[in-house]
């Protein structure tokens, strides 16, 4: 039995708070402080840029040595690009936490989002946390997604109570995230807290599965960032326990799924300057990696972008788009393609009887699926994006200024 | 000695006409004949898209066959994804040519350049020949390039006669091309032509070599399309000789890449919305491959081409696709990065004594390099491309409507 909820469930083990602390803009909530109690697990996954910002260096670092107490996350700045100093901020933000709070300097995983290449206001950041510490709250998630927002328009979170024969756990998780989302992470931050009690190598495997299928299938506009990060988060008291040996952990890891696939859909829904929500699905590839490979062109393409922000049937350019994804041996007239239920492609060339009216009438809608069969195996694979506005290119251009 | 010229020079031995045949819109010019002299030797290079446009198949089949002795070009409509009617209609086309200038159907290769996925309105197309017949003229290159352009807004050409020790050779190209841009070729059309006489073997190694570092080294938007083409002819009308094992084909080459430079830029700088001309350098990287992917993944992020747009000297996104465009052991602490004489990041961080302000100047150029240097051997690589304009987003979502 699944429950999915409308306001954040709160998870027994975990307090949030949100202050404004001044980090780029008075008045903002900026800064979250999320407290752990003693015994939590934590699982993490971060970006693949070779540019890592200093709280990533320092919250990897932080991880191989402890189990977290708490998590320090600013919005406003990166803390990214800012060498030697950046590290030593996000070290003194850690401190200061620890200090505070009575924990090791291990304890605390510091978090940032931002404008890369400014120096973190750290002064300004610790001077906020007492009132943070103050105003700590189980029923804090809500806010908490509030406060690492920034070219969000909305908040973003997915809540879920299961009950597996009687074991009932809780999964609420926040997300932020609008534009530089691709595959491989991106200007993405999320938090995943459940009360059940899992080890942490299960935890671990649970999340980088869990990650595949939702915040790595997710395309905004291609870019990543240097500062993304996903974290799983274990408690362990509403007595409810799994491990990846038992029978039961595919129901944790279905669970947890459904709140990143949420989370990670939100994410999309809230894409830069986006009117669509577009699902590109690949069916008939060899391997699931050209079927991946096939989608991120498609969902990468300004070309198709712009049509679907047209609503103009224009397959041709997904077509063209198929054929550039870089498959060898492709034998185009085995490629089918269809716009929800109206196939526009059969056997490489314009399906017979299709007319544009019928794919004008899929591309006006704000939900479509772009289907795409390659025939050439068993694999599929999904990512979802959306259209290109006049909208991210004002959103990206003026961001900053 | 060389010397450029304003409009484009006649070759001897080629002809060119065009002619409103009323492929798309009514009273467009849209067809382009180019009729060679006999002995004219021919080198092409086709785009690598999955998915050729029936054209691009026949122009391949046909250039196996014989030497060229008609080109026939219309814009407006791309023949692709048409199936076995695109190719009866490419066909058609060809022997239409051939009965009316009295030479061998494998003596024609077809060009088309438009959209995708409607049928060739080929019986008016046909036509039209007769009164391109009628037109044909060695001073026809300018209107051909008008002739051929699609979302281009000006026709595109360049011109050198050069004098290599009293060897005088003329070299003449015209070319479309503003959106769908990337290397390995897009909806890009190019001919360029010369009086000198080169043999076949000799022509298509100065092609590829030249394409390299000019055709290929450009990028509006990483679009590639289904129906482009590069053709290099030489009519060996003018007494100079040049083959591969020869001293002077070096200088020969080099002018063909002079030419095939100047319009690979006119197509950068014509980019659908451009308000810039962007160089991206990347130099010190251990091979020309790895300079090329990272000058590739800056061109190509729309966070970089918007900052580029809103003229924002925000270098954390330059930073940020260095970062990810997948070299392995990159050591950060050796990049750095300029925007012309500016230098915003060096060690992999801010550089010391950077300011905005100066940023801001460069950025407020309408021709701006960025240069990376990677720190990790000599090798170097270059590439053209645009801003993300607002005007991108319009034109792309608008054609065709």
């Amino acid at each position: 039995m699944v429950s999915s909820a409308l306001a954040p469930l709160p998870i027994s083990g975990v307090r949030l708070a949100v202050v404004c602390a001044g980090i780029k803009y008075p008045d903002r909530r900026d800064l979250v402080l999320i407290a752990l109690d003693e015994g939590t697990r934590c699982a993490a996954v971060f970006m693949r840029n070779a540019f890592c910002a200093a709280p990533v260096i320092v919250a990897r670092e932080h991880l191989g040595l402890a189990d977290p107490r708490f998590l320090v996350i600013n919005s406003g700045n990166a803390n990214a690009g800012m060498g030697r100093r950046g590290l030593n901020d996000a070290r003194a933000t850690c401190a200061a936490v620890a200090s505070l709070m009575g924990c090791s300097v291990e304890g605390v995983l510091p978090f940032s989002t931002g404008v890369i290449g400014e120096a973190l206001p750290v002064d300004r950041l610790i001077g906020a946390l007492p009132d943070a510490k103050a105003a700590l709250d189980s029923e804090g998630w809500g806010n908490a997604a509030l406060g690492i927002m920034t070219t969000d328009t909305r908040p973003k979170f997915a809540s879920r109570r299961v009950d597996i024969d009687g074991n009932v756990f809780t999964v609420t998780g926040i997300a932020k995230g609008a534009g530089m989302i691709r595959p491989d992470m991106a200007t993405m931050l999320a938090f995943i807290a459940t009360d059940a009690a899992v080890d942490r190598t299960s935890l671990q495997l649970c999340l980088d599965s869990v990650v595949r299928e939702s915040f790595n299938a997710i395309s905004v506009d291609g870019d990543t960032s240097t500062n993304d990060a996903c974290v799983l988060l274990a408690t362990g008291k509403s007595g409810a326990r799994f491990d990846h040996a038992g029978a039961a952990f595919s129901h944790f890891v279905d669970t947890v799924q459904e709140i990143c696939i949420e989370l990670a859909q939100a994410i999309v829904r809230d894409g830069e300057g986006a009117t669509k929500f577009v699902t590109v699905q690949v069916a008939g590839g060899a391997d699931t990696q050209e079927c991946r490979e096939v989608a991120d062109t498609i969902a990468h393409s300004p070309l198709v972008k712009t049509a679907l922000f047209a609503s103009d049937p224009n397959w041709g350019r997904i077509l063209a788009a198929v054929g550039r994804a870089g498959i060898q041996d492709l034998v185009v007239e085995r490629v089918t393609i269809n716009l929800d239920e109206v196939c526009v492609v059969r056997n490489g060339e314009r399906a017979e009887g299709y007319d544009e009216a019928s794919g004008q009438s899929v591309m006006e809608r704000d939900q479509i699926t772009i289907r795409v069969e390659l025939g050439r195996g068993p694999a599929e694979a999904s990512i979802w994006t959306t259209d290109l506005s006049l909208d991210y290119v004002r959103i990206n251009a003026e961001y900053r200024s």
